[in-house]
């Protein structure tokens, strides 16, 4: 039996994609509409225009439209480093010795490290589309900085990346790999916007955070002609581009007759989460199967564990639209010992509202813990692991050990979004034993709630 | 006509090799025999399971059996990370208009990083089977220290590492990744062997060399019960155990009927071109095909181009047998400008006696234009490649842009041993436009000559 499935199967390129999926199509309910900062009603694809590029906005908004052509370009870049192999954890299986089957979709097997490109280079191609000159973007550990800056040297468009000044000193490595694709880095808060020298201001010596580093790629971005803003993550546009993900995956499954009984993602913002799921929530919704699928999230910052379901800024400046979310408070910052990405204080709508209707369930998970089986799985598989995807193989360990006590026989499913090349320093703390863990007190996340923004919806 | 070749040929996992191909056993001309330093007449086996494990051992001297079978528990190791992608650079030659057909055989999915995985995990595998406790090796960039560790950790062998102490020092994240894994990493020359104390002292405050981290992993492994030596190039074991790239390289050109007219590989020990092109020069020893091949080596360290053919030292402490091959001389040192790997002295005999004969020709690169190469190759491929393989990289574009200037369509095929996350020192210099190249001059090269061993054959 164990010999008919393949260590990694690939799809064939023909076998890829030829659309998107927009799971809101397919919710009754649909997440809760974004709503323009000023004006705290929903946000039209005309004001949107403003910071996405028009087909962008069209896809942010649009919640009844199932499937989006991938354009051609965009296939053809894929191409380059998909179709990611989905490969069955047979070492890990047999370390557990566990009965249940383990699977990962790797999206780590690109010099971004990580599933980012996806949506990279679709949002660098409808900006190139429209006749933009160049895009601004923030980056935190700096995965999807360097996503965007090498489909945008693809594309020869221009990219400004706000990195938050911690990662920019610490991760000196990424901001290379940024650079050597021809992006201009600049350390955030910075001298060069309005809201970088009013937080720099504000607080002398910050090392800055990633809510900031959004609100000065907004400002450089409207500020300069021929620019646009683009995210990696939260966006529905960017849970759309990132199906990529899941669609291989339930292909990949299907031709080889595997039903998953378990579907587990780490969960920052939601994109690789939210593109992970889509398809498999597309039939729960359908009513045509049911899974059983989990996020897993930072205990250090717990959005969907412990944060309230409401609407919220995205950044610190307050220039983006307003967004209906698990939040921890667009105030919230975690720890300085949380180690690695997740650190988003609010998540995806579209995750936030199927997790708020049942379709998937939260655990938040310890960083010490994290790392532990990161090694684990690091040894057995031969895949060193990102900090943020190894909470995905935690869940997914302890899922198949709850089968090894009750000897069934599971089909567990999870997202390893990518590698941990850039995070030496911090399995460097955990191969020193000087990891230490955090979880926010009730109180200091009262005080962040208490100052979410008052809307009527 | 395009469409008919993918962007990544992935052969099925049952097209794998099931044993390596030994090309010495069909020369007519054999390699020269190593020597035992103290007697300076050929080794045997015997003499050689003092240091080598004894199946490497016979695998080293073996110069006529043609195949040998590849271990069931190496192939599925191979099956984590293989087989690897042979990619139709089709990006690249749009961008150089080359009406060239060019074709890469990526070796950089992988957590190592590099090819250097392949011999790792034979080597490892040999080790166990004995029933020895562990292995001791050398490392200079640490693509192979970190090979071998992952080997090591998947074994549940221990694992001792002498690494070059510059690169101790300036490539920390490489030194974690071997941790993660489990190896003991110690900065060569250190207090701990004969050897080592002996430099220190000789060189109060060197920062070690790859010769000398040699020795001391020698020293190391002898003085201890139940630990071989292991070492990742320059060997015939390890050209036998990388033949597994050129085997599955050839067999993805026949799928697609492809013949390869250029074939190009970088050369620093031999051990990714001598595997990348061992079938192919079986071929051409039994009069089957032709092919042009191709070693590039770093101007900075020319041993095919600018050394010598004689028998000389393989390591600074003179422990090691000796070996026929072009040198620059055990004492040759390449200047400290030069960044990456390939830096060893010698050249695998094998390769060496090929190149004698001519069945190879050798270019030698200087590293700014290599790294150009690099950077480009990056922005349209997708792949920030190690500046080894970059080698590589500027040759293959060379003999592109000749196809374009003739209008002729050959299948240039080059080997792209690795990726070059944990190179960024040196991609930042050439970011910062702060990279240089050197040349060592005839009167160096004269000094290093004149120190090599005085035998008679």
């Amino acid at each position: 039996m164990k010999q008919e499935i393949p260590y990694k199967i690939y799809l064939e390129e023909q076998e890829m994609p030829k659309q998107w999926y927009n799971v809101r199509a397919d919710m009754t309910k649909k997440p809760a509409p974004i709503l323009n900062p000023e004006t705290l009603k929903p946000v039209t694809v005309q004001e949107l225009s403003h910071i996405f590029c028009e087909e962008l906005a069209r896809q942010e908004l649009d919640d009844t439209t199932a499937y989006f052509d991938i354009p051609e370009e965009i296939r053809n870049f894929y191409r380059m480093y998909r179709p990611s192999p989905l490969v069955r954890a047979y070492c890990l299986e047999e370390k557990l010795n566990t009965p249940a089957h383990i699977y990962y979709k790797f999206e780590g097997n690109n010099t971004s490290g990580s599933h980012k490109l996806n949506s990279a280079i679709a949002q660098a191609y409808y900006a190139k589309k429209q006749g933009l000159k160049g895009v601004t973007t923030e980056t935190g550990a700096g995965q999807w900085g360097t996503a965007l800056s090498m489909a945008c040297a693809y594309l020869e468009l221009d990219c400004q990346v706000y990195m938050v000044k911690c990662s920019y000193e610490q991760k000196p490595f990424r901001r290379e790999v940024m650079r050597t694709y021809g992006a201009h880095v600049t350390p955030s808060p910075s001298m060069d916007t309005e809201v970088g020298r009013r937080i720099n201001a504000q607080f002398p010596g910050t090392s800055g955070s990633l809510g900031c580093a959004i609100s000065e790629a907004v400002e450089s971005a409207v500020s300069q002609d021929g620019y646009r803003y683009v995210l990696g993550s939260v966006l529905s546009q960017v849970l759309l581009h990132q199906s990529v993900i899941g669609l291989e995956t339930k292909t990949a499954l299907d031709k080889y007759g595997i039903k998953a009984d378990i579907i587990i993602g780490c969960a920052g913002g939601g994109s690789n989460l939210g593109g992970l799921i889509s398809p498999f929530v597309g039939q729960m919704l359908k009513g045509e199967a049911d899974y059983q699928i989990i996020a897993v999230e930072p205990a250090s910052c717990p959005s969907l564990t412990r944060g309230v379901y409401a609407y919220d800024y995205c950044d610190t400046g307050k220039v983006c639209p307003l967004s209906k979310m698990y939040t921890l408070g667009s105030s919230f910052i975690p720890a300085a010992s949380h180690a690695g990405g997740l650190r988003y204080h609010g998540m995806s709508s579209t995750v936030s509202e199927l997790y708020d209707q049942g379709f998937l369930t939260a655990r938040n998970v310890e960083q010490t813990e994290v790392f532990k089986a990161a090694q684990m799985f690091a040894k057995v598989e031969g895949i060193l692991p990102a900090p943020e995807s190894s909470h995905a193989i935690k869940v997914a360990i302890d899922e198949a050990m709850k089968c090894k006590e009750t000897g069934e026989v599971k089909n567990i499913v999870f997202g390893l979004t990518g590698t941990g090349y850039f995070d030496m320093v911090a399995y460097q703390r955990f191969n020193d034993g000087q990891m230490s863990d955090y979880i926010p007190t009730d109180e200091e996340l009262k005080k962040s709630f208490d100052a979410l923004p008052k809307t009527d919806l």
